[in-house]
């Protein structure tokens, strides 16, 4: 930690950037917009992706990997898809020193390439539902790029599924944004609202997209995960029929759906503080870790270390920092940037008192805890930690959320206050595209939980049925 | 199962792939040399990398992510390097709609991109030694393509690291060839030669290649795993120096190491037969099928056969197929050709006698196991198919090794018998070169633990104190 970190108060962006450098999570790359991912960081992605990835698999998925090149023909043949991701797209000309007879598109997402597999594998209705995820990385050609939330290489999973009814993919569809929605809660402890996104916003190629949306401390969303019921567009487009029971030709109803690296940036901003990150114990690389105040009788604190470690480190994942060289105070600052739960600190008064001192991460409190509960407290506390962290995170949320029914109060509250703003929307594009103008918060999601309420769009008056999340958005 | 499978003894090449194809390991994509590795395949994938991964941590490694770009400037920094790989490259020349400034390079492997970040994160000799894999996608732009042995694209890892001396970089790259050759035999059942490349092998930009070399049944050798002592030839082209405690700026020593997917097309060649893959129980997806062998007295079977899963589904990955549109014969079958090490069968016969029928895919013995002991047995079992499978694969090696002093007697070998031939070499290029014209087959590696011996050059009669690895490898 060679630098001091920017106050979240003076500048929140410049306070992610400086956690990230100074945690070691990412550094930037000679190569425009992409990112390395540093072992730090990396370490919670595969967390991450360790625990989706088992629920994925629970939810009957099975893994697979598709080639990362699309040829260019085969990328246009869904024309609202093409129009969508042509702006944004890599393409490679040159292979083996020739040039190319066809450029080669690098995946930005891989609908087109994997329904193209699809209709050689599908033949009968048999064969569905077919149920494939993929972790990869993709590329999206950005111009404007910020670590994990926005960078021209990431890493994902994508989901693409293949089903022999509109109400089964719509079925899959909403599952899978359960599961997002319940790994953003249980593991990642931030709080989503999911619902419909609009037209404007929705997945080019899909009939309809759902999103998780999340908080973050300065108020504005993250998109958090997304799932698409793609109707028979890419069906259509790439001849991904079966043959029914009854011996006819039908196209297939499909989905996919994906979470990104960008959820890094989510748990950045949801839960750190002026010091660094907060990590919650579920998703943390190393979730206790064990300080020695002080360098005398040395032997003595050394033994209860080893004893307090070979105890816990089968239950918990826990590094001990028996480091000469820095001081504990400089320890201190350290674990706390790269947001470790739990500190036990042990020194000579402590031995004396057969006792350490826990100290959350999360709330800063500190705990004296008899040498003997240390085994069966570690556990309690982390999922204390794990709880509170994701009910601040609610509380925050709840704090910053309003209602505005008018729109000089709304672009009031965006201006001063930020946070979520519920507010009655007519449905037009127009009225959309102009509140992004000219407050440059967007329409979110159309929340599922946003109870039937007659009201008037806070734009152009008109009827609205239902309060729809307005927030400026990553 | 749709075809029946070419035997090997007919033509082993079609074999393989029809054993791919009809496993539903991996199918061909409709882009140029690259293929999709579907679910049956990536599951073994997945616990042949958790499996390996592992033992990269255990080893004191962390994992990160670079970007899938290098700046075509950056390539051409090690002149060994890029003429090495330049022509098998893919060149990214456009990007959002517009041509690049300077060309990116798809990564054929990331020394390049990742030492340039070195450069900048290692500054002391405290910063030493940085032990860092990553996890990746990679391509080459191959000519002749073959499913998993040699595709465009495919997915690997691929170790890195920088050291203050020689001996330590020495030892490292030693090191991770030990942990390759202890997962070919420990996992994946294939006994392997550890051994150094000829200098017309080596690596690109490398000072010393070490590579482990395994036997297919077909006679021919896989390269399983590289390790790269890179020298300082990398430090000095990135300017990756450190401070020494005595305050000199030292360029670091570097390691590379990589295994990839080949090693699923290994896996294939080194253990099938003529009904399908066998694969070591600790890489099967699936360890034991559990078949019902009646329709008839359905509860009963299914009591049993339910009883017997859940006792040992903790401790290995079963499947119950108790599909009734298949026969038990198709099922058989299926199995075997997807490679399952154990079958259970159980039959209203074996319920009278309270027993079940093993069998076992390595060397399809059958046995009558009572009912109670099933699970005690099942783990027993498995395990000596996973010893058996290396046991055979040994003698198999053994039985196809030979020792010509003669080089008519050498070539008469590679025609009709094939193999891995043993034989002096006096170190020329010159010498390797011709070999390989007239014969197809090249130095594979100079084992360790070939014996000092003295002899002569098969080519050129001149002195040799040491056999070497010859044979036709993919």
């Amino acid at each position: 930690m060679a630098e001091k970190i920017t106050k979240q108060s003076d500048d929140f962006s410049r306070w992610y950037n400086d956690v990230i450098i100074q945690a070691e999570l990412a550094d930037y790359s000679p190569v425009r917009g992409c990112m390395v991912i540093r072992p730090n960081g990396f370490a919670i992605w595969e967390k991450m992706r360790d625990n989706l990835d088992r629920m994925i698999k629970e939810t009957g998925h099975q893994n697979a990997y598709f080639p990362l090149f699309i040829p260019e023909s085969f990328f246009a043949k869904e024309a609202e898809h093409v129009e969508g991701f042509s702006p944004e797209c890599a393409v490679v000309t040159h292979g083996g020193g020739k040039k190319l007879e066809e450029p080669l598109i690098i995946r930005p997402t891989s609908e087109t390439i994997i329904y193209s597999m699809y209709s050689k594998w599908i033949n009968s209705y048999r064969d569905l539902p077919v149920l494939i995820n993929q972790w990869a990385n993709v590329v999206r050609w950005e111009m404007r790029t910020r670590l994990f939330l926005r960078t021209t290489e990431f890493l994902w999973q994508e989901g693409h599924t293949a089903h022999s009814t509109f109400e089964e993919a719509e079925e899959e569809c909403l599952k899978m944004l359960d599961v997002y929605a319940e790994f953003a809660e249980k593991y990642m402890a931030i709080p989503v609202i999911k619902g419909q996104k609009s037209e404007k916003e929705k997945f080019a190629g899909a009939l309809r997209t759902y999103s998780i949306e999340s908080m973050m401390k300065d108020g504005k969303s993250v998109q958090s995960g997304t799932s698409h019921n793609l109707g028979q567009n890419f069906a259509k487009a790439f001849n991904v029929r079966y043959q029914t029971k009854n011996g006819e030709m039908e196209y297939v109803w499909q989905t996919s759906w994906g979470v990104s690296t960008r959820l890094i940036g989510a748990l950045i901003m949801a839960h750190g503080d002026d010091k660094g990150l907060i990590i919650p114990p579920k998703l943390a690389p190393v979730q206790v870790v064990i300080i020695p105040i002080k360098a005398g009788e040395k032997t003595e604190i050394n033994n209860i270390i080893d004893r307090i470690y070979n105890d816990i480190k089968g239950e918990v994942s826990v590094k001990i920092d028996d480091d000469t060289k820095s001081s504990p105070g400089w320890k201190f600052n350290q674990y706390e940037l790269l947001g470790v739960p739990l500190r036990i600190e042990i020194g000579p008064k402590d031995i004396e008192n057969k006792e350490v001192v826990f100290v959350r991460r999360d709330n800063k409190k500190k705990e004296s805890i008899p040498l003997d509960n240390v085994k069966e407290k570690v556990k309690l506390v982390l999922d204390e930690i794990q709880d509170n962290i994701l009910k601040k995170a609610r509380e925050f949320r709840e704090a910053n959320t309003f209602y505005p029914d008018d729109y000089d109060q709304f672009k009031e509250i965006i201006e001063n206050d930020g946070g979520f703003l519920m507010s009655h929307w007519c449905g037009s594009t127009k009225c959309e595209e102009r509140n992004q103008e000219e407050t440059k918060a967007v329409i979110c999601n159309i929340p599922f939980d946003s109870d039937k309420e007659h009201g008037k769009c806070i734009l152009c008056g008109e009827d609205s049925q239902k309060r729809v999340l307005f927030a400026k958005s990553y």
